[in-house]
């Protein structure tokens, strides 16, 4: 497998009042058009994530949508699987592309989710976890409490540990213009803000953000055919799920589908975590950040959180997490998150990161995941 | 391409009061697996198709829910292409396994509509239709009751040659045990049940279903090691869109992504309309089945009603239509019909289809559509 990564387009992440969610579509999908030099006529299908335009606007059959809005009849496909829906419709345009049916892909992945109010968009949330955890009124932030707490019973992490995963990204995010928080905070500040799900403060929170991301996936051969820009390959995507409800895991200091996702991603692409220079993962909440450097076996099972510490995973560090600003800093479109990861991870490979560039990177690694962990979907990209 | 279809299992499609979502994706993923006579830990990849259940029941994530249910950690991806959700599930799996990751996958299709007044599901189901469409206050209904007028506009069909399709499709049901209507109904009768949006009278409309489907598609190789059942083969299998809104088309009487998808099918199986046995078209309102039949290219335009007069696409006649019963007597669970539609396919082309056999059958051909046409899968099966 080798799929090369041609033109990418991310939007502002944000609040965006002004914006609809067609227009946040429209945005990223023409804005990657016009970043990878082509025009829709010579894209081959369209695959679009999109998890809640259903539940909040009743906007479903986005196949259509998009066809109207982009102009074009080729397939489009709508997928969802809840924060990892743009990661599972890239992959899937991997998988079609590898099938030989296209030689193309646009993969966009789109959120609007400030519409709503903080009571609705929470409820519309949990359609990501299970029948049980809402009829426990459990909410994202009290489930990943729950994970927090165990890694703490097991481990000798505290609450301070947690922090300085928020202010690590929050420092990363004031290099990024598309960032939804661009100033940086204090592990203090983040210890004294409001107690959302003990032990996970707001601070600990990724936020709700609007935002959309695409990009413009081929064949090496028929991006050099066309003159067009091929200089970062995906030679790794993989998938695994886990069950819905923590209540059915066997553990809950480690996110399984995250390791096996990872282990089968790095065998196609003939890496080992120690090639690895830099890694976006799916920090919803901060302990997912420790949890996700294990499960990827960066660092060992119950370390992830002392590296961190060390500066390990700071830009300038042995191995840089998040210089997009993560989930947490940059914003958290859902659908939107994994194709980020991947344009955040192109344009370092690429060393067209700006002034948050790690220096000379040849092989990044993205991780994102629905839910609590019951789908986990990694990409392995090199230079 | 040539996938095998070896196991299917088709629920009883009605009012299902007691059964769930869950219940109905069990019953169907696990119906399939015993007919395949393999276990789950046999199958590479899960895909689901459902529309309703995040809008109706805040369920999704499904990828997660399916693991879950069906105790397995491989990937299993959720689509939702309104209507077509069943058919563009099958489509992703061939591709899939088409792309060499995988030699095998389930595929489901569920929908639970029942649990909701007939307001609320009207409701859901104008998700896959256009903004501007809800904010008028169109049902799909209404919407496809506008075709209906263009269609009798432009040609010389009446509401008599509409209630013929629902006629002939009550009389196939009647030999279907899974289907939802049994009996038989007189054109008579359709003509004069209760206007729900002129010209359609309730009798030319399909009904809310509560139902699923799922097959296993395999490699022949595959199959072949494990001395499974392989004699139906997936040898077209194509996508096409066009705008969500009506008032976006060209033609109000020729849907185009139905015509591109069939044309880009037949070429892949290497047929022709004449080749054709048997069809199952998505006749979710009977002008539906006649727009079908002839974007399908299997009558002129303008021409399909009087073949139906004719008889032709009864059991018995030169080309039968919908020997399922169709959506409108067998049922209409949403994202099931696209994989019932090639179940009844598998059935009569494997000889297995009882008091509902099509003599010697080689060829069929399934056309599963979203909304007004906005989406458009065709497959060809082959014996």
């Amino acid at each position: 497998m080798k799929i090369s990564i041609s033109g990418l387009y991310q939007t502002q992440f944000g609040e965006l009042w002004d914006q609809s969610l067609e227009d946040l579509i429209s945005k990223a999908a023409n804005g990657c058009l016009k970043d990878s030099g082509i025009t829709i006529s010579q894209v081959q299908s369209v695959f679009i994530g999109n998890m809640l335009g259903g539940v909040n606007e009743n906007k479903q059959h986005l196949s259509s949508l998009v066809s109207q809005l982009l102009k074009t009849q080729v397939p489009v496909t709508r997928v969802e699987s809840a924060c990892a829906s743009g990661g599972m419709a890239l992959r899937l345009a991997i998988q079609a592309i590898n099938s030989g049916d296209i030689d193309n892909a646009l993969v966009v992945g789109a959120e609007k989710m400030t519409d709503l109010s903080a009571c609705d968009i929470s409820k519309a949330l949990m359609g990501a976890a299970s029948a049980e955890e809402r009829t426990a009124d459990l909410t994202f932030p009290g489930l990943y409490a729950l994970l927090a707490r165990a890694y703490f019973h097991q481990f000798q992490a505290s609450e301070r540990d947690l922090a300085k995963v928020a202010v690590k990204n929050h420092f990363h995010a004031t290099f990024n213009p598309k960032a939804q928080f661009r100033f940086p905070i204090t592990a203090d500040q983040v210890l004294s803000s409001t107690k959302v799900a003990d032990p996970l403060k707001l601070l600990d929170c990724s936020p709700i953000t609007d935002g959309a991301a695409a990009i413009f996936i081929a064949t090496p051969k028929w991006l050099k055919a066309h003159h067009l820009k091929n200089s970062v390959y995906i030679s790794g995507s993989a998938q695994a799920q886990d069950s819905l409800s923590l209540s059915h895991r066997t553990s809950l200091t480690s996110l399984s589908a995250t390791k096996l996702a990872a282990h089968k991603a790095y065998a196609q692409a003939g890496i080992t975590p120690k090639d690895i220079d830099l890694v976006e993962v799916h920090d919803c909440f901060t302990i997912a950040e420790i949890l996700a450097l294990e499960d990827l076996d960066i660092y060992p099972k119950g370390e992830a959180y002392a590296h961190i510490n060390k500066k390990e995973s700071y830009l300038g560090g042995k191995k840089p997490v998040n210089t997009s600003g993560g989930l947490k800093a940059c914003g958290h479109p859902v659908a939107a998150t994994g194709i980020k990861q991947v344009i955040e991870a192109t344009l370092q490979l690429r060393q067209q990161a700006g002034n948050r560039q790690v220096k000379a990177p040849k092989v990044a690694v993205t991780q994102n995941i629905g839910g609590t962990g019951g789908t986990a979907i990694v990409h392995v990209l090199i230079r």
